[in-house]
């Protein structure tokens, strides 16, 4: 995809845009798009196609591409879906680099062919598509509005880019209400060219942006988007609403995108651990926006609550738990430093009490001591309407303290009352105030900062790459297919694992008594036996595995009865032999494993076994590759975790260990894409220094390009 | 507290108010209320007090109580604390019923000392005191505006009652701009006599009334409160907003107002088990109100989701799920009922999208198919701006519907757009339509309108109680107090689970080595043998306990090294004897507790044990008495919940065995109420139909009185 972004840069700053199907009728999406680019005073050349002729805007409509005098950078099709395919012939024959097909009518109702064959010819001939089904894309850039949406746009540093275009052409309009400038808004739709990824290599490097919003459905290429996302997020903030949380609403956004909507659990894990912030809805995605775009980045966690009211400031408490805003704490240091403006009554506290009593001017007193302090990093202001709160002065004091601070350090506001406290919230946030009418949307905003603040001061460090035996691994998989198998028998998974470096129990394979016997008694009792056959999948309910074998003729014993009963239970199967295994001390079982995720690539797994995975669904997820943070972080973020630090007077488990465990089963996947599936539950983690043990491994391949699939 | 009825309906509903520090000066309070009173219409006679004398709003200010001709109910107190008490005397001897201490400076700020002298007096007079600490009160029912918050407070059928001052004014601020209107808000704050449960009493009964709305920081007589609330919530809906969820809010809590926050996972579970509906911040608690007081009940759960975005349908999906709104599912009833009404290219699954093109008139042909159909029993209403979503027009069309179906069946709508969206949102919410600019809060309203539902159509039935043999209970109590203890001994323990039914394993207590033997062999191998001696509290530590003895022999060693080893950790331990235990096959192991809850009274506890109790957090409470739906419903509530059912092809377990101890524990702490702490730890759950086995038993009694504590 070298090709994107030279492409991608035409697109967002083409120098002549052709609309086919630009229509003198106003009711016509193809008129509405000339009049947009025309109001919003785009510098370029602007041809209107249609072979009707005509005129609009003061503009001659000319009859086709060809007859358009200079080069064409971009053109913008909205037309009837039938007609798209000739259209793209005709760009490809006028050297346009960009198509923005607005028309609707392709995947998303299941004419995936024609799609994919305008796609393809596009491609063939050097163009880039955008689309199809989409509102069409504004850039500031060039003052560029070629949208069917609105016309008036606010310029500014905020960009979104939407899968849905109803949702897109909606939070243009609110973007004006909530005085939102925007530097770019574009709609990708069914994405069947570009997609997230393509758009994001042009939004990490534009100046004018300074924080992306994004609205998605469903994801197809997800490990380009992680990896992109990753870069974009360590130098501006990625606000992302991802709608079908829910198991329904994945359904939904499946049926009404075609789109890979995948396991909002994995979607949810794997952006974060790329830096996205992640909203809710829309409101929340576009307060959390709005405040990024305007606020000082904090220069460290200590946050301080000022209020006048108790109650709202324990809400504001509560918040700040919920978003991941940390209290400052130190009561000597806020009494000595509110001391003097504080009223009487107050408390020193955080948070700060100044009383119902309050003032304005105690406010301002207040706000001033909590600004021009280093120790304090961030200020969450609360007023509850009292009779002696003036709304008019709260105003012009923020009003005069404002550009003081604006540049230094973050503050939120929230007011609660009535008309005039309103009032107040109405006029600064048309200047771009960060003031709320209710405490945990203006706690929820400072929460999206220090989520950016989090990411950026302790990032990712170099990805792990695990040292594989890959000729090995590649040796067992070329088995595996000549036998056109996709399961791994055990003896093969093991050596995947010893090509890996994860530890096993001891195995060795026997077929005759004294082999077993021999093996054993180098192992060192207690064994544990296992039939070895490629027709006994289930060896349990086969009767094929016997535990605690303490001696000599408990392995004989074992070696006959394993025998018997697995020819019992399926007299054709063909035994190659019985494994005697080490017995392996069951201390904190757990399960990592990995696989190549449809929509985001590799992707690892790890949870305590058993149980806790079925019943409690306690796992986490991770995409790949991953650094050591990441790994360490990701498996202290499953519930039970006390479980591996050691409770009851345990021992620390071997925690280390599992992590390189995770960061080796995530390389083979990585290493070999043949293999699509690895579990290992369970994986034994012995006490800290003691290791793990990879007691049984399941490995999958691919599904063989000969099945069709 | 029988005397409260009488005295609330005078709170509420006063012939005649005294206001003591009614002053003609403006800046002070007692001026500020006496004029909330006189411009809220008041019809009763009013009586400013104050001995400086004069007029304020015409009204003559008299000097003292006894200076007013006729009887005083109700006297409102505005004067410094050092003066209140005085004044509280003067009430008394004036006959006054009902005081309000608007004054500050009582235990909020320590002063518990002076608020308890007043409250003591004030009851021995026969009066009820509401406060110290508060804003005041305002009465619908007689037009009594009591408070000194904003004069004009609309009148309507949302009842507010809070502990936080600030927060109830700014709300008073809040509901006039959200057009709420009130049918009382009332301040509790310290709550030294009156508290919450008190209002509610006059609440449930009042018929102007249709909703509660509190907003509570700590609770005091919580299991009297607990009470009220389910006798309130069949009526009416209670929304509770209670700060101090996070543990620093907690903290903030109790050192804001000096009552007991309590553990927040403990205060959810009881109050919706009372039926309330639970909001997190203020501004969803009064959305909540406001639906609820404007909506008809739904008749039953088919949700429908109209929209003319894909995207936001899906959003609205997700928040269907987050806020326990059910969905329709019927295709074909679904296509039947909206293909006609539904434009071209719409789609008839739930959501009903028709589509982006959609006017005001397709809105209005699909909402009258949605409102006539008696299989759907409530409608989202969605809207994204597009190029032909004229707002004027679906204002207009919500307007001609609303009359129809406001008392027939819910509705929500939102609509996500710019300016002119912005204003129809205004407009309608203004005229009391429920219409939001963002999907989750429409949804959330009607989440809280189905938690009512639900509630109301599935209320507990009565409470289960427990045949216990109450005598045998307080004959141990005895025993154990005589000693001055307050743990009672393992078999004290085994006598009161005896007397109240629970099954434990069989045992027996041995004094003799013979005696052991001939236990065990009663019983059945295998047994345990246990140590008994209140001066061996950690029986393992000491050595004193051996399991899995098979037979004489072992029962035999076993005593021997119990003794000696007991012995030797401590010398002059008394030892009674050694219990012999049947020993029990450990399916599995929950934990079943009860306590007396500070806050809440009797408190049962349920969860599965070791593990998930400690470090997965996965316990669930419920407060007694608990009927037997209840009972089911937390043990069902678990997320290892699993478990019991039986997994990987286990047996389903006995629940219905695990209900009935759960209902005995908590019927020993409610009719034995010198109890205040059981653990049964592990409480084994065998297979369906083969009961349950308390095996250990943890028994606490209340502390004596003689402690002073």
């Amino acid at each position: 995809m070298n090709d994107a972004l030279p492409a991608i840069k035409t697109l967002f700053e083409p120098a002549s845009v052709a609309v086919i199907g630009a229509s003198t009728k106003p009711s016509k999406i193809g008129h509405k798009i000339v009049e947009n680019i025309v109001a919003g005073g785009y510098p370029g050349r602007l041809y209107p196609v249609n072979p009707s002729g005509g005129e609009v805007f003061g503009r001659p409509i000319v009859a086709t591409l060809s007859a358009i005098p200079g080069p064409v950078d971009m053109a913008v099709i909205a037309i009837p879906a039938k007609g798209v395919f000739a259209a793209v012939q005709e760009c490809a024959a006028k050297g346009v680099r960009q198509v923005v097909i607005i028309t609707s009518g392709f995947s998303e109702v299941g004419n995936l062919e024609e799609e994919r064959r305008i796609v393809d010819y596009a491609r063939r001939h050097g163009m880039r598509v955008l689309g199809p089904n989409i509102f069409g894309l504004y850039s500031s850039t060039v003052s560029l509005n070629a949208t069917f949406g609105p016309a008036d746009i606010c310029r500014g540093n905020v960009a979104i880019v939407t899968q849905s275009g109803a949702i897109g052409i909606a939070m243009i309009g609110k973007t004006k209400v909530e005085n939102i400038g925007l530097s770019a808004i574009i709609s990708c739709g069914n994405k069947a060219d570009l997609d997230e990824s393509d758009l994001l290599e042009y939004l990490v490097d534009h100046e004018p942006t300074h924080i992306v919003l994004m609205y998605i459905e469903g994801v197809n290429h997800g490990d380009r988007l992680l990896a992109t996302l990753a870069r974009v997020t360590m130098k501006k903030p990625v606000i992302v609403i991802k709608s079908g949380r829910s198991k329904r609403g994945a359904m939904a956004a499946a049926s009404h995108t075609g789109s890979l909507a995948g396991a909002d659990d994995v979607f949810d894990a794997v952006v974060r651990q790329s830096g996205v912030i992640r909203a809710e809805s829309i409101q929340e995605g576009l307060d959390w926006c709005k405040f990024l775009a305007n606020s000082a980045p904090p220069l460290g966690r200590q946050t301080v609550i000022i209020t006048n009211g108790g109650g709202v400031g324990v809400l504001a408490t509560d918040a700040c738990e919920k978003y991941g805003v940390d209290l400052f704490d130190d009561q000597k240091v806020l009494a000595a430093a509110f001391a003097k403006a504080c009223p009487a009554f107050g408390s020193f506290k955080n948070p700060v009490d100044i009383t119902g009593g309050a003032t304005a001017a105690d406010y301002e007193a207040c706000l001033q001591v909590a600004l021009a302090r280093d120790d304090l990093h961030a200020v969450i202001c609360l007023g509850c309407e009292t009779a002696v709160f003036n709304a008019a002065a709260f105003t012009e004091i923020i009003r005069r303290v404002h550009p003081g601070y604006r540049a230094r350090k973050p503050v939120v506001f929230s007011l609660v009352g009535g008309e005039e406290i309103e009032h107040c919230i109405r006029v600064l946030r048309a200047e771009n105030i960060p003031i709320f009418n209710d405490v945990y949307p203006a706690v929820a905003c400072l929460g999206a900062l220090y989520a950016q603040y989090r990411y950026t001061h302790h990032p990712p460090g170099p990805p792990a790459v695990p040292q594989l035996d890959v000729a090995a691994i590649r040796q067992v998989i070329t088995g595996v297919r000549a036998e056109r198998r996709r399961f791994l028998l055990a003896h093969e998974a093991q050596a995947v694992m010893r090509a890996a470096g994860v530890p096993m129990p001891q195995s060795r394979l026997a077929r005759t008594i004294p082999e077993a016997v021999a093996h054993a008694r180098q192992i060192g009792f207690p064994v544990v036996m296992k039939v070895v056959s490629k027709d006994i999948i289930h060896k349990s309910d086969a009767g094929g595995i016997a535990l605690n074998l303490e001696n000599d003729q408990e392995v004989i014993e074992a070696y006959e009865s394993i025998l018997h009963r697995c020819r019992q239970h399926k007299p054709d199967a063909l035994i190659e032999g019985i494994e005697v295994v080490e017995m392996v001390d069951r201390r904190v079982e757990t399960i990592v494993g990995a696989r190549q995720d449809a929509a985001f690539g590799p992707i690892v797994m790890f949870g305590l076994g058993g149980i806790y995975v079925e019943v409690m669904k306690d796992v986490t997820f991770r995409s790949f590759p991953l650094d050591q943070r990441t790994v360490d972080e990701m498996i202290s973020s499953i519930r039970s975790y006390p479980l591996l630090l050691g409770v009851r007077g345990e021992e620390k488990k071997d925690i280390g260990a599992v992590a390189a465990a995770i960061i080796k089963v995530g390389g083979i996947l990585t290493q070999c894409p043949d293999i699509s599936d690895i579990e290992i539950n369970p994986l034994i983690v012995n006490d800290e220094g003691d290791g793990v043990k990879a007691v049984d491994v399941r490995i999958l391949l691919t599904q063989p390009k000969e099945d069709g699939k």
